[in-house]
């Protein structure tokens, strides 16, 4: 077993530059970080990645990093929020070489900077495992509505078109050919793109902010995410496959499926796909297009939101029924 | 293997409870969670436990929950910070009954309303993993002091007093007798104060905050986490280890002892002890006395900071060596 760093070498070289210099993080040297006095309050998210669960032990750590970092991201900008500083706690398994911590770091400061817009990592803790890897990541953000608060899954009206941000599936093809499970050929772009999917940019939390009614991010599938404004907003929205954003990977994939609406479904129940949801009043639906177009964000309208309840699905005018799984779920077996 | 309950069973039944209505934390059923505008800012901590690591796997889950609140807590209070909010992320393992997350959940609660003055939770993510239990929380706090600044390591000045509340040991040897490397005679109280050591109560935030120069938690070793006080502030602390408070237990032990430093210094780099360092001006040491004696917390001088660097150690007069092991540190290894 090759020597540990000592703790403050790790924290010194690795996790304090992280910190970007920000006052509240007293260079991680002290047992707290401050977050300065806001205005408009805070907005903060919670997420893990666990080694088996949520990654393939195999994965380049930096992936890792970024896939933790987009997971909370994704639910900020969402909620019409920008980051303002992380606080990370890993959990770091004995077997692993210590270059990769160093990997991981890279990933993490990579996101933090690239994506998120320069926030700075402003605490966390770093022990061992006789386990898997395991990394928490909280995100703490500050909302850009008036109010300070973030849009929420029940805001939704009857008459909302209901929009999609980026694409979708290409986390489910992906995953299911790095499982073996699924022939990859023409896939190698979803492959690489599941590693750690790319949410939209920064700058789509100013647009929600300024134009939803309600909103999520696509986590556990497309299906299951807007079932859950659905029934947040007490209203029905009614979906159109066959309008669901697709790489051109994917759509190539759907081309050559003998069934196709199954595997559309495949797509829409896959999760991980970190794109936002987003639900509009129609006369607002122009400018919030225009909006996303200039800042170079690609959004298609896939539905509707209308009196009822849950999921109503069509496929070219055609019902589908909804299927009994439509996303990931929490289960311990 | 047993069903698993469904995610939102969970959510709603274990954890929902626990945000004591907080209107930020949206009853669990959104993506984020939503601080409200603090005048005097946040401060925030954020650390782990992982079975086989910081508890036995034998520990009792309800514990393991408490000893996650009590070393984030601890944090906050020698800060002079009270706890606002916290986030939980829990990576559960597949062979692990699920009456037992209720377990978890119900000691969770207990310390966030008894320890914590009833802070809510307000968000995190429950993910099952093959290895061993994972718990990450962020507790967010707020100041006491007039700037919402935490009393930071840096702050002592030569000539200030070094208090201690609480006892030390106890957490060390009630481990060293559950892991069988010590006979537990004499010492059944230490055993189930290892089990999640109690902090001091929460009246001691505005205490700290009104009277302390620098500050920190005793969670490494108390001559560890003293030394990372003295590094911050660039001076000398002398400590007497003759004063270090000990429970009757503690004592006891020491009096059956061959060699009283050597035992000393083994309880004084333990770590685990959850109570708080602080550096006293020696004009404020009544006054800041009293109002601890107010609040029903022990408070014992066991030192005082001068000009130099490092922690000085005496016994009765006598120089003693610092041990080349100050305390817990990470290592991999």
């Amino acid at each position: 077993m090759e020597q540990a760093p000592p703790e403050f070498d790790l924290i010194a070289q690795l996790w304090a530059p992280l910190t970007r210099g920000a006052p509240g993080a007293y260079g991680l040297k002290d047992d707290v970080a401050y977050l300065p006095s806001s205005p408009l309050g805070h907005v903060v998210t919670c997420d893990q990645v666990i080694e088996g669960t949520h990654f393939l032990s195999s994965d380049p750590l930096n992936s890792v990093a970024k896939r933790l970092v987009r997971r909370n991201l994704s639910d900020l900008l969402a909620k019409g929020c920008k980051p303002i500083g992380a606080f990370l706690t890993l959990a770091w398994p004995k077997s692993r070489p210590y270059a990769q911590v160093a990997d991981f770091a890279e990933g993490l400061g990579q996101d933090l900077s690239d994506l998120c817009g320069a926030c700075p990592l402003l605490g966390g803790d770093t022990s061992s495992t006789t386990g898997p890897l395991v990394a928490s990541l909280t995100l703490i953000g500050s909302s850009l509505l008036v109010s300070g608060a973030p849009i929420l899954r029940s805001g939704a009206r009857s008459g909302d078109l209901v929009f999609l941000t980026g694409i979708i599936g290409d986390s489910y093809l992906g995953l299911q050919v790095r499982l073996g499970q699924m022939y990859g050929q023409g896939l190698a772009g979803a492959v690489a793109f599941a590693m750690a999917p790319a949410p939209p940019p920064l700058a789509v939390a100013h647009v929600i902010a300024t134009f939803a009614q309600a909103s999520i991010d696509i986590s556990d599938g497309l299906l299951a995410d807007a079932g859950h404004v659905a029934e947040a907003s007490h209203l029905a929205m009614h979906l159109h496959l066959e309008q669901v954003p697709l790489s051109a990977e994917a759509t190539a994939f759907m081309t050559r499926s003998h069934n196709p609406v199954e595997s559309l479904l495949a797509l829409v129940t896959g999760g991980d796909d970190y794109q936002a949801l987003m639900c509009v009043a129609p006369q607002k639906a122009a400018a919030f297009v225009s909006a996303l177009a200039a800042i170079g964000v690609r959004v298609t309208q896939i539905g509707v939101c209308q009196e009822g309840q849950g999921i109503v699905l069509t496929h070219c005018g055609s019902s589908v029924d909804l299927p009994a799984r439509t996303g990931w779920q929490f289960s311990g077996a």
